[in-house]
């Protein structure tokens, strides 16, 4: 059986510059988002090399759009598909290499676990049978695939409304993941937690802001090419819908807290970045910024405040980011949440490193900061 | 087929006073607690009923050991033994009523929904399978079961030694069914509050400390007729050595926090009873109990501070329960947990009221007040 | 801590001899069944005994009721209560013999994996959700406890008739799992075989004959000390209830199918022991057993018909058997299952030998044979 | 929120002819297979309906490829994924009408409950973790994706060899349904007649022979237009190369017995079309037609051999399709097995009509009849 790198599949990007069968070495390269020049997604499979000695390197990692985060980074690689554990690494002179000998026939190799279309899915139609749950397809991204966001909660006027969108950046399946855990407490009737937010809030939640670009296995773009957390002041109708529609939306709903989610190639961390930098920042965003994150710490030890960001300057932020731009279109509470692609330095876990698996409690530990703020969202 | 009422089982406790088969009407009796006179718990299953209107009354639930409780009070009803639902219940001048017709032939009613000693063998041999747990069988009941410990976490001279105990009083199910959320979580190596506690602590648990009186279906006594939860003080070898053993235990161990899990007939609320009576009570201790309590409502909305025992003034407090004997004589965090037989009245669930399920889940949620606290036990 | 042998739970039987701890020497003994002189079950605890290499030696084994069994048999441990795996065992001059160093602080060993009245219980009342499926009570054990019958698929005069009980000898529990197996195939609306099945026979079905002897550990006796399957001529009425309320109902239901589901301490194959015996046996009995146990053969490896019982000389055979007494009073097909402790000689498993789960594939297995003869039932 | 039908999505397929949103009138067109004039696969999504009384047509039904199919034919739907049930459906004048008031926002429609790419990987992936069990990679589809085969069994000279192949036809999604069945039995290694078969044979599996047509919502042909079973006798490696790799990799292990799993538009049955019609037909393979067909309706009522496609006469066997290639080259058993798209008239389900369940129940009986002719498999 011959070896063969492969990935034609959801989410699949790889290119094979050679293969040396004799000496089991691959040399191969990410290739570009779709109309960009983004790249740092990866996601392929290996097959026929089980207990060979397989000497893997990606030889273009120096030219990713954001080389630094491979330093302390360890590939992920999964055989059923189920669990993905990791492989050490290293990074040398702009080329990402590990060595592996599978145990299987077929083994997949990724940046992160990845969060296919099907699961999406799953996850917004398992969803829908939960009693107050609406699907809505709320527009088409831009090769024409429905937008679906869910509406969980009785609608009542004077309810907070909070939105939660994830995966703007396709290559941060992280994003959905968190979401999977996220929404599974939130539709658990037995958690007071959950229970008390439904009792005073409704949720606007988007699992995949950028399905296009998820199916590509793109890194940040859609499949316009388009960096939608740099489309918010001006989203276009024909080049980034997925934004124009999800604002207009926000336009209509209004809204009271925006959750962004994503993760960060380069901090070993879990963090927020909030919204220090608009022109109308406030005293009540800043007090009520530092509760959410406060009470996040209090009870989640896998999220901290110490590593991240630069903070913006006053008036310097970048409004065309989605958190940015929410907090001062609405004056509300709006914080973009970061996840690590490498794991949370405080508590590492040498197997897994962050994972699928800690995504998920992590998105479900994000209600109590919402459930903490919520009486002060106004 | 006969109608039929039985309760020789595991935790079976009723008497037949009367039944009518052509008025289906079941005229029933709590049965008294081994060796005492206490009796409230109640287990048993009607047969042969399916699809009759059966009037059952509890004729001496006026003389139980809490009558107050029986108000707004509904019993708890299972086809399947895993689903335990409410029915509507009276309480009338003495008498406990209810009308059922049952969907299926064999229908168990309860007080609250059992916890079965094959259940505690399940808990307590499931969790030895996890890495850093050990199962220590500490002395025999006076019956002579084992009294089965959990040890969980790799021992280490600095880490804060913390006891968790449940179910003294054995017809407090709820108490076991929170010890099951309570190691669930612990023992979910994905959750990072778990890890962290794993970090600096040490956990000793008895999921049980009355197995003979939860198997003989008794509400406070154990076989010997023992109230435990006022043996503390001067524990006997002979007639009270579940409480024996495991103050021997903490004598050997240390400890810095214990909770003591208990249900309660009246308050339909999750509360907690602190050590403000105790003769060495301090500025410290009322802090740290403060502390607790407060961080546990800020997340888990299942829990509240307002309604609850009256306090005990200084000094008088009873030393023969185990939390307030253990601050006084360890000058350390002890508290009595309760939940309610009934519901929460903050948070009523119409169908299940207060239930095995919130139980667990309440129980899973005490680990965020006891890392809040964590740094601070001394 | 102390290492301790305990058997004070459901189904537990043994008695210590003596332990010598600096050897770690066991000498053990099973006790005789309740009020009889039966003993070969035997079922208990290890506890504190973690990484210690243990002697266990039951001295009584030449003593019990077949001890020809324990040729070839390697006793039964678990950890976790759910996977019980098996020890190389010797049995030599009336010792039963094995070393054994435990893995957990606590470990059970048990002549087969146990099955318990509360998983007894569980198995009742899911079975009453199925549709079509009713729990009756028919009549009450020597110590008082309810003698359930499932009865299963809409009633319809032209139906078949198949009763199938098993555990008339409680310490064979492959039949408690032979039944579980059984009931969840049948119960499966998915599977023609048992959809066929439903169309055009009735089932009778009794999980566990002897309620009190299984709890109280035994082997083959009731709490009477009575033998059941040697009671099916003159069941009695105070000492054998069991048999007698069962044999009421089928005299009252009829029957044109007995399955009698047993374990059998020698021979190391799942075999069938049929009516050759009884004074009106039939050319129609002769060709209707061959039917099913060919049938059985052709589509269930497991079961044979090679190793068996010598059979019964014409006119001889034990008519106080539950299956040579229905087949001489009822003329119809009446079966005796019988399954090993061992493992199954043609395809032996080393890890398990014949386990828990291989019963229940074997209970479901067996509906084949008995939709090939159902035609031909009369 | 505005009602649409979408089908970009695995397997997906519909084009709309015509909304009439005031009338909740949606008149649809199946679109052609790629390459090919085939058409009869359907598989969509509306949204936005929930509680209208929707009126769906499907206008070409007339010009499919078996328009016969559609008499007696019930549209599949599902709000979750997971539970396909079936709408009262109508074929009058070549459109087929069905009238639908969704429950939920979010609902997709299928010719039969689909069976998607990722799913596909999964079961691959999770084959390969239990033992003796390897994927290979046989070749590329004509799209380029990887024809994964799985080898099932430790390799043995003497060892029969056996072929199963399913989803030549990518709009029979019920064939790999069956593969899933027969996969999870043949690797339980608690089941007697997987371990026999296993004993003495090697298992050579593609669950999915047209991964391109699958993917693209083809009813036939592959991405390149081609019927994958009439390829047999001249497959090409550029257009048919799926065929193409499989029949060398037959040539290069041998072939004892060859299983094509398929769906039939037409007949509401389970039946098999043997080889009756090759010019090398024989007494030999008569008989094991005979008795493969016979012991599966012995242990499978869900088959059956009444209802079956008209045999071909001697010699005029069409031998571009694959069992009457295999059968002719090689003179082995060589079956094609086929499922309703409708229903099993001799044992219809309301609700649920012919499956993804009972084909994967069907999946699993299948190992019976294939141990049966086991040993005469030449």
């Amino acid at each position: 059986m011959k070896m063969e790198i492969s990935s034609n599949f959801d989410s699949g990007n790889i290119e094979v510059a050679g293969i040396d069968a004799k000496k089991n070495e691959f040399r191969l390269r990410i290739r570009k988002d779709t109309n960009s020049d983004f790249l740092q997604w990866f996601h392929f499979r290996l097959t026929g090399a089980e207990k060979k000695n397989c000497k893997l390197s990606i030889i273009n990692a120096g030219k990713t759009a954001y080389p630094e985060g491979w330093k302390g980074y360890n590939v992920c690689a999964s055989y059923d598909r189920e669990e993905w554990f990791r492989i050490p690494t290293t990074y040398v002179n702009g080329v990402l290499k590990f060595n592996f000998t599978p145990g299987h026939n077929a083994v997949y190799f990724a940046y992160f676990a990845p969060y296919s279309y099907e699961r999406h899915l799953d996850l917004i139609h398992h969803a829908q049978m939960a009693s107050d749950v609406k699907v809505e397809v709320i527009g088409k991204t831009f090769l024409g695939r429905n937008i679906e966001m869910l509406v969980i909660g009785k609608p009542r006027k004077d309810k907070k409304i909070i939105w939660v969108i994830a995966r703007q950046h396709p290559g941060e399946p992280m994003a959905e993941w968190f979401i999977e855990g996220f929404l599974e407490r939130l539709l658990d009737h037995h958690d007071s937690v959950s229970n008390k937010l439904l009792e005073d809030a409704i949720f606007y939640v988007v699992p995949n802001m950028n399905l296009d670009g998820s199916i590509a296995g793109n890194l940040r773009s859609s499949a316009s090419g388009a960096n939608l957390n740099r489309e918010w002041q001006k989203p276009s109708k024909k080049t980034s819908p997925e934004v124009y529609y999800v604002r207009n939306k926000i336009h209509e709903t209004g809204i009271n807290l925006m959750l962004d989610v994503h993760g960060d190639e380069e901090l070993p961390y879990n963090f927020i970045a909030a919204s220090e930098g608009i022109p109308d920042y406030t005293e009540y965003l800043a007090t009520l910024e530092k509760k959410f994150i406060n009470h996040w710490m209090d009870t989640c030890p896998d999220f901290q405040d110490t590593h991240k960001y630069p903070f913006d300057k006053f008036g310097e932020a970048n409004l065309t980011l989605c958190s940015n731009y929410i907090a001062q279109r609405y004056g509300c509470l709006a914080l973009t949440i970061e996840m690590p692609f490498k794991d949370n330095a405080d508590m590492p876990d040498k197997k897994y490193g962050w994972s699928d698996v800690r995504s998920r409690v992590l998105g479900a530990s994000v209600l109590n900061p919402v459930l903490n703020v919520l009486p002060y969202l106004g």
